[in-house]
């Protein structure tokens, strides 16, 4: 939950009249996302969010995430649409952060998973995966396999604080993973965060898919990979193979995974597993300056990575 | 900033099938609000405030708040208006929490005061005041002189770890302001927490004010000596007349103040002050567990609370 930035009447004043969206009604603060700072804000003319980018984001990808939006809405993906200003841009600065007008969503996102929300979520996903093909412009993934050797060497001297060994089981895993991470997968626009919390329902269909600021061009099945990690365990840490199954299902139906995707799945779950497991453990070792955030438990995400080892492959995911 | 308390949805949808007040369109939590757990709350028959009370809520006190927001809604103050469940009552519970529904204002908190906003802000709390007349119940002020001494006591040992010498300022400042503290004023019920976040405004006019959770039954003018630590202090620590005359000026066009009240207006601005710098003395020193909230500076209040001890008479805050 996040309000980092703090915006003054007169500049939030000053920020709309560049925009043709009415005048200022309601601004309050929102508990939600955990790097930047998002306002609900009501004008005359309807509901926006606001967004102000903080520190984590790099303004230079700023762009490349409203187009990506933009884009993904025309191709009828329910995901925020940035709001032009009267000169075209969607990008603006206000309270020295860059900031944005997007629209607003209906939805709830689920506090807890359930199995009814994990087909619609599928299919959600190869939908977005489908919309971003006729997006070209690449980004590329800074927390992808390229990004996990410097993510962990920063927390290396420090992970066997959190479990003995782990500094070395981690080590292992990694040098593993780098050499059989799969090269010819089809690429394409992932979210790559599309955690509970970024997926907004309405009876029981996904009316809203937001939070895009680690979307990348990488491989489509690893964004799949991350959402059987964030969707499909339980509390107690058992992979629900039912939940597997209609995710997979579901996706499947809209985009079919190729023989070698399927393969792979193992490999791709490792790897989503390892790449939130670095970031919570750096945050656990580390804890920002200012946070507002309790740091998340990097130890959810061994016990996952740990499963995915022993996946002989997909009957690990759908039973 | 806060949501200490996660809603899952299904609780959710069983909570509002109680109410009269349609589908469930959006639910978001509010980063603002530093006691209770607040969402934004949109259903098919408009937006609401769904507020679950969290431990420094007394229970037994809910009934009182949420009859007096009523109370004052019927009276022309625009704040919150409980909503009343099927069965008549306005206060559930909900994820283990007592819980209500309140209409939402629009408006927007002043993150930075200006003059222009102190004069909206004295009518509105002299109309608060002359609306707050007609509703009988009391409700004694637990943060009020008689709480002052037990709160100075849980953080004493510990005071001069914040300010060498500050244990003993207090407990002066303590017993002297417990004598001269006047008996005999205009007492109602009065909201003791009016801060700046707690203020809609809408093209510099008042539109709301929320979170009664700490009003009580007290003096009227202590409700002003609040305000003015709240409202006409500039971010340096100086105090502006200038702001203190339009607050005050702007009560007293509404609810003139007694000679009685006038003269002890500095006695009642340095027990506001005191109040203000015991909790967050206490808060800072005793980091409460699982906070979401930075601890406030207790230093300012005592910079305010040094400046009323040299304040002769209303001059000093008039000018």
């Amino acid at each position: 939950m996040a309000v980092y930035t703090e915006v003054t009447d007169d500049a939030l004043r000053a920020f709309l009249t560049a925009y043709d969206i009415g005048e200022l009604v309601a601004f309050r603060g929102i508990a939600e996302g955990v790097e930047n700072s998002n306002y609900m804000l009501r004008t005359t003319a309807g509901d926006f969010i606001l967004t102000l980018y903080e520190k984590r984001v790099n303004p230079a990808d700023l762009p490349w995430f409203l187009n990506l939006m933009q884009h993904l809405a025309t191709q009828g993906v329910n995901c925020p649409q940035p709001v032009m200003a009267q000169d075209g841009n969607a990008l603006r600065m206000l309270a020295d952060r860059h900031a944005a007008i997007t629209t607003f969503l209906p939805g709830v996102w689920p506090r807890r998973v359930q199995l009814v929300h994990c087909g619609p979520l599928g299919e959600a996903l190869a939908r977005l995966h489908k919309a971003g093909a006729s997006y070209a412009p690449r980004r590329e993934n800074a927390l992808g396999p390229a990004g996990w050797r410097p993510l962990l060497e920063r927390s290396l001297s420090r992970a066997d604080d959190v479990v003995p060994g782990l500094g070395a089981e981690l080590t292992a895993v990694l040098d593993r993973l780098l050499e059989a991470w799969p090269r010819d997968l089809p690429e394409g626009q992932i979210h790559a965060d599309l955690f509970p919390d970024n997926v907004f329902f309405l009876k029981n269909e996904v009316s809203g898919l937001i939070d895009f600021y680690f979307a990348a061009t990488d491989l489509l099945a690893y964004d799949l990979a991350i959402c059987l990690n964030a969707w499909c365990f339980e509390p107690d840490g058992a992979f629900n193979v039912t939940k597997g199954r209609a995710l997979i299902g579901a996706y499947q139906a809209v985009r079919p995974l190729s023989p070698a995707e399927t393969k792979a799945l193992p490999i791709l779950a490792q790897g989503a597993a390892l790449r939130f497991l670095l970031t919570r453990l750096h945050d656990w070792l580390y804890v920002p300056e200012g946070a507002l955030v309790t740091p998340k438990d990097p130890l959810e995400y061994l016990r996952k990575l740990r499963f995915h080892r022993h996946a002989s492959g997909i009957a690990a995911y759908v039973g």
